[in-house]
């Protein structure tokens, strides 16, 4: 028996008004079995890039097949197109902006093609919920089975999200913060590849966010420093992350964004 | 084979604590095959309007059949009752203080009940916590097939929620502020057959609110707009609202609330 | 037909990152047909207190066979290990820091187990986020019918979370708040039973919570008080807490916390 196919969302709606539901009637309606997983409704409003980044932690780990639905979306109504795109393991389905490029990349690109075919949409669909009118019954087509080239014209490409790439040299690594999480860590687009050998565990370190130099110790875990004390360690996505042990860095430390440079001198 | 029913709940019990997670529990233990779709639970506490509206957002796009149960009750253990609604598509559960009404007029009301039956209630149900106690249950007995009628007698009529409408001359509309959602956009009650023909894409309008007088041009998109420009248009529900593109009007002008009047000069 | 087994989370990793999406895929790999229960993901950062809390309330609501995963965690990647609870209905998975240990010793524990097996394991798990790489797949084979027995050696015993008593005599009552809920209620650790036949429907007391004397009604329902009314009743969980009917009695006095004192005088 086939099972039911899962279909994940990830929007900026929250989860006050009933957008997020709305979606999830349009789903069940068109195909009753779906199973529907929210990746994330809180993803701040209008920010792609954090959207693509959590959709790209979490996509990983879903069994083959699913589909990945993506809204984020401050361009709905205008030009940019919705488009779906078959990977090796997944389909992805939400307008072309780079919310979605980073996991479809990671996955391995076969198909991609821009949705057009209004019968795979809700009848008359407004300028400004997307999401509602025209990914949700996508999805839940592509949950029916109904193949990806009956959507629309096939297209090259879409559009990547551009990820800096630290600058690495022989006793320094610039990089910045790519996310915050609500821990307060601050994630950085330093990967462990980057600085694989260079770093020992336990060792002490400079780094320099903003004004701030701190020495601290490259650990493992959280836990492995004292309750308070700030540690830096790749997180459980391959990134290098700074935080502080049952506390925030975040809070400690004044003014860092997404794009603050982060210096660290080994 | 028949398909799972759907159960929907809506609260203003917030998801920190553990309220909604026992209201699952208890629906899953009478109807395991249930499939649970939260609606809200971050409706604003005790605003049984904002609930009522988000719960007519929603419902409409949900499969025929579909349980919706709104627990938005600021009067819990006291004399409002519980009731379930029949209507043309679904079945409501909810107290009958007015947070099913709009949804239940929209669908076509066919059977109203005073939820009495203590057998299809959890046993000694406590006074704060209905959700919990009686209208979960209640939902899961109404998903597993039970007829409405069981539950209690019938009544004639529930409560309505009052929706002022808006006052409509030659060249100008006034009417209210109904939600802030959290986009910071103000969703009013002028609906799109409120303005007909009377206002072309693109036109500029006078828009008043409180002591602010802007002149905006009237879009099908927010990003027909520059960003950070404010505009009107007929959002996703049918309504006239009022928004910036990529921000939020509600932070631009000061001391917004529901009820705030909403002046239309053409 | 068997049914799907359900597994409910509960963490504190919030619901802006998809750290709990992860977790779902992870589960939904290995046990496809898993039923996945929100109980709250807004426990607040690092308070295992409040996760088991939460965790003792809803617990008891749903269907025998439930696997309950928790993951409060502040010592991960350390020495607190990993442990699977079997109990008379459910089995519990998470941290061995307490945060289990309410429900469990609530619902009669028979097994406990360490869990050390890689193989029920993500391969190469994270020092950081033991939830994704160690429970969750360890709770999706339980779903699958995986024995106890083959994640690790049993144990004799586990943590168990610290709570006081409140002191009882002839005509005073010394407890302290448990939990502040989203609603604002202070949830104390006095039970109904510490209070019955002591006080009757409608009686006044006196309510000492820091330097503030209340006098206090003890109702059975926050409406059957004015609008703004502070009260006193036993709350849905058999609790006693104090409250204000359509208002929050945390906002109104200053600073109380989990451990303030509160003083009822007969």
């Amino acid at each position: 028996m086939a099972l039911a196919p899962i279909i994940t969302l990830l929007t900026d709606f929250g989860l006050r008004e009933a957008y997020v539901a709305s979606m999830k009637g349009v789903i069940l309606s068109i195909c009753p079995k779906a199973g529907i997983v929210d990746i994330s409704h809180n993803v701040p409003k209008f920010d792609v890039r954090f959207g693509a980044f959590a959709l790209a932690q979490a996509t990983p780990y879903f069994p083959g097949g699913t589909i990945h639905l993506a809204v984020v979306d401050p361009e709905v109504g205008t030009e940019r197109h919705p488009i779906a795109i078959k990977t090796k393991r997944f389909i992805f389905v939400g307008p072309d902006n780079g919310v979605l490029s980073l996991s479809a990349k990671n996955d391995g690109v076969e198909t991609i093609v821009k949705i057009e075919s209004s019968r795979h949409m809700l009848p008359k669909p407004s300028k400004t919920f997307a999401g509602r009118d025209v990914f949700a019954p996508v999805a839940a087509h592509l949950a029916n089975g109904e193949p990806l080239t009956k959507l629309g014209p096939k297209l090259k490409t879409f559009k990547m999200l551009a990820i800096s790439r630290p600058t690495l040299s022989e006793h320094r690594i610039l990089g910045e913060v790519l996310v915050i999480d609500s821990f307060g860590n601050l994630i950085t687009n330093i990967r462990s590849e980057d600085i694989r050998g260079r770093i020992k565990h336990g060792q002490c370190i400079n780094v320099t966010i903003k004004d701030s130099t701190l020495r601290l110790r490259f650990m493992n875990a959280y836990a492995e420093v004292e309750k308070g004390e700030a540690v830096v360690l790749i997180g459980s996505s391959s990134y290098l992350e700074i935080g502080v042990n049952q506390g925030s860095i975040f809070e400690r430390l004044k003014d860092v964004d997404p794009d603050t440079k982060v210096e660290i001198v080994l």
